[in-house]
């Protein structure tokens, strides 16, 4: 057969699709693969219905620096790199030992700023540290002369103040604790606490109900982009106001929409979130490396 | 013949990922690979964050009748076998060539109900024969006493009736002529449209702007599913209610929001649709074939 414009002769990119609890990326192998990418592309392949479709793509790299493993790169769909995603994180841990690209169950990665560990479990859940929680209100930021637990937060002159926790995981999260989440105004409450003033940064809004000491059910309201399956530092910060309310113990099952996280935190230091990394396909799409045109 | 098994050991199977005009479509050989499907596994590929994503489920199998080349089954995303649809069509038709499933350029393929002929060109856009329209109200059907061109739908007692045209394409349709389809209520008037009294099995709502008699644009709002991108009949109809007004000639090209169609009508006979399709990518999944369980 005459060579046309089928895909055999021309140059194709291998990648995984791969989900943590529903939030969806593309994995691509930049170690035996030589990949640059530019936001239009990256925009193009985001694309659910003209692409492959996914909230971020992640490129995993060659270390730069000694004493890690890999460099691990996040681009939101709209091309804009980002600095950390912990469904992303376990999704790369699971990629690089899937692939053979490591056999180490313990990854040491350098993302944007600074360095993270991964542990990769028996039953392939993986283990990300998430950093320590930000309470100071001026490092959130959150408008209040001193720190508490719990801040009134009104709005509306009509009805009583919501009580709430804020708490930065490197993003401003605000906690609000509810009943029953399946009956909490998440879309109508939402958009009012993201956008309220007392949080000049905006906010990622958490509906928390607390079921025991170990265990809760949590929507949350992202910011600048309205309610998702499962956010890991939303997750992070919900666990961080159970404690300081004195309700949660040190382990604590959250429930997500998307599915269930563990996460601990012994009310100093890092928060540890432990969940699944799903792979759904590998693909291959044609391509050329923009620098090799 | 041998189910294709590259991923090390594991059962996998081969598919292709492709979008006509934006409705995109999940493509299996059912050739060369024994697949058996059932609604819980297509729903579970269709969901874009936990799944592979797509509209609809096209899936190739061998002739089980002489005289055609191919039989061509069509899943919605709900696991529903349905029908016909144009945008899938052309992209089952670039599916066979490319893979080397067939050499022949006109491919005449067993459809749930008939056949279809469709005609792959050198630019590699497909024809399509979407049959004849249905003008008769009882076919479509409309509530009207006899058959007209134009019929007034009286929406609100406050506001002058809409002038519409009804036409089967298969599936019922009411064209409604719009001087801006950018700024066509598209959102507000679909559905007291689609679900009108005077369309017993409710309708999908077009809203065509006549640019020359050569050239239209085009929005459907499609029963049960909101706007979208490229409806394949909607282009049909539409053709068919500007040729009943005298308002286009023979072929027409309509801009639609995810890209061109080409539609023929003489005015009697079939209505030919030619559009383009595209491959996005190849994938491979994991799968167990239930039969073989």
């Amino acid at each position: 057969m005459a060579p046309d414009s089928s895909s055999a002769g021309k140059k194709t990119l291998r990648f995984t699709k791969m989900h943590g609890l529903g939030n969806d990326f593309m994995v691509i192998d930049g170690v035996t693969q030589d990949v640059h990418l530019t936001a239009a592309q990256i925009q193009r392949w985001a694309d659910r219905n003209f692409g492959i479709g996914f909230d971020q793509l992640l490129l995993v790299e060659p270390p730069a620096e000694p004493n890690v493993d890999f460099r691990y790169r996040i681009f939101n769909a709209d091309g804009d790199e980002v600095e950390h995603c912990g469904n992303g994180a376990r999704c790369f841990a699971r990629f690089v030992l899937d692939q053979g690209l490591t056999h180490k169950r313990v990854i040491r990665v350098a993302i944007q700023k600074g360095t993270l560990e991964l542990h990769v479990h028996d039953d392939n859940t993986v283990t990300v540290d998430m950093g320590r929680p930000q309470l100071q209100p001026e490092h959130i930021p959150f408008i209040a002369n001193e720190q508490h637990s719990v801040y009134p937060l009104l709005i509306s002159e009509h009805e009583p103040a919501l009580e709430i926790s804020a708490v930065s995981m490197g993003n401003p999260h605000c906690v609000i604790l509810v009943n029953d989440v399946d009956k909490a105004p998440v879309q109508a409450l939402g958009p009012l606490v993201e956008n309220h003033d007392a949080f000049p940064k905006r906010c990622n809004v958490g509906f928390l109900q607390i079921l025991n000491r170990h265990e809760g059910r949590l929507r949350v309201f992202e910011r600048g982009v309205g309610e998702t399956l499962a956010c890991g530092t939303g997750a992070c910060a919900a666990m961080v106001a159970g404690r300081l309310r004195g309700l949660f113990d040190t382990n604590v099952t959250l429930h997500l929409l998307g599915g269930d996280l563990e996460i601990s935190w012994s009310g100093d230091g890092s928060v540890l979130m432990t969940g699944p990394a799903t792979k759904v396909f590998e693909g291959y799409i044609p391509w050329n490396n923009p620098t090799h045109n």
